[in-house]
């Protein structure tokens, strides 16, 4: 039976700082640590170990995961990394905390780009290089300007349908351990989510949720995923 | 121009209690750790950075790949993990103290198992599961009851061939993080290392290795691997 755990990256150094991370490739903290560490016991309790992993490119999730199968005697698995997996870049809100946003740019339309389905955030203003150590080139991608959720739907499913559907139609137990935005667009395809509701779902920081999947691939009797605990 | 990089896993917290551990799956102590920093630090001052990364399926090699590569900001690279990079098999040498080994079978006997290369430990006394996580069934391989060095270089070189050299015809910089055994296989094919030498050549835990490539694969000018320090 095809198994999916999804699993949010630990807190980062700028969520306790309330920061627009996006693409910016910033550590765990503490907290975060903590809860990898947790991920990868709460994955053994429920039995639910991994036979293959799934990151993005950004080292709070890349991080997460590597302790979390440590921690469930999984480090040895095959892993794959995909950009496709990143966070939905943030354009111009990059490295801005909330409040500094919505003074620049009014508290109602912060909450607009935060919360719409297809509203991106200003362009990115950096004219600089953005891929300075060239990961992106390696896998032919340009850094977008900016994204809405929309854009990362349009990134996440095909690389689902490519790569991790194979996996998953050959029984596997497989790890996404990605991000808010990535995540969402994996749940709303999984869980018929509309439009207007997927970008209010909250996903907790460091839970593993797990999707027991049917043949057809979708959730078994229509449930939800399940966090473990 | 290809690049090799070998890595020695940092000290185990096996090596420090002087036990034979070939595929027991320990983790790094914390000089082990230390080591692995260090040599995140060293491949970016040499200017030495992976474009890709080969472990074996062991704790202690992926661990300090991990953490040398979160020290260089080349924690997104690809992985591939093998079997082939294994450590030797010690077979009923495995979890045996060197002293203890000395006492049971004579210390001449330990020291020509040691330093040989065609002369393998006596078999696994174990009985029991010595796969019981699946890691080896999954690719295909029945845990060996013992191996020699000249066993090692049978499944490390086809490897070599397979997987490895395709990334260093690309033109990549490839690290390998693996053990002292399938590193001497590794660096015995490279350097032309008789049968006789071969056992003694000692390579440093956590210490990257350079070896710089002509066309064929082989050192440029024939010169040895260069110790990044």
């Amino acid at each position: 039976m095809p198994r999916l755990i999804i699993l949010r990256h630990g807190q980062s150094t700028w969520n306790d700082q309330n920061l627009f991370t996006g693409w910016v490739d910033v550590p765990l903290n503490e907290r975060g640590t903590s809860e990898a560490t947790k991920a990868g016991k709460l994955m053994t309790k429920h039995e639910c170990l991994p036979d293959t992993l799934y990151t993005s490119l950004l080292r709070r999730a890349i991080t997460t995961a590597n302790i979390a199968l440590d921690n469930c005697d999984r480090h040895w698995i095959p892993v794959k990394r995909a950009w496709q997996l990143n966070e939905r870049h943030y354009g111009g809100l990059q490295g801005k905390n909330k409040a500094e946003a919505a003074e620049k740019f009014g508290k109602e339309q912060v909450h607009l780009w935060r919360r719409s389905y297809d509203v991106p955030p200003p362009e990115n203003e950096q004219d600089g290089n953005t891929d300075p150590d060239g990961r992106y080139a390696k896998g032919g991608i340009k850094v977008p300007k900016t994204e809405c959720l929309k854009d990362v739907l349009v990134r996440v499913l095909p690389y689902w349908e490519s790569d991790i559907v194979p996996d998953l139609k050959a029984g596997k137990t497989v790890l996404v351990a990605a991000h808010g935005n990535s995540l969402r667009a994996l749940m709303k395809h999984l869980e018929n989510i509309s439009d207007e509701d997927i970008p209010g779902v909250e996903i907790p920081t460091g839970v593993p949720i797990l999707y027991e999947l049917d043949d057809n691939l979708k959730p078994k009797g229509g449930a939800k995923g399940k966090h473990l605990d």
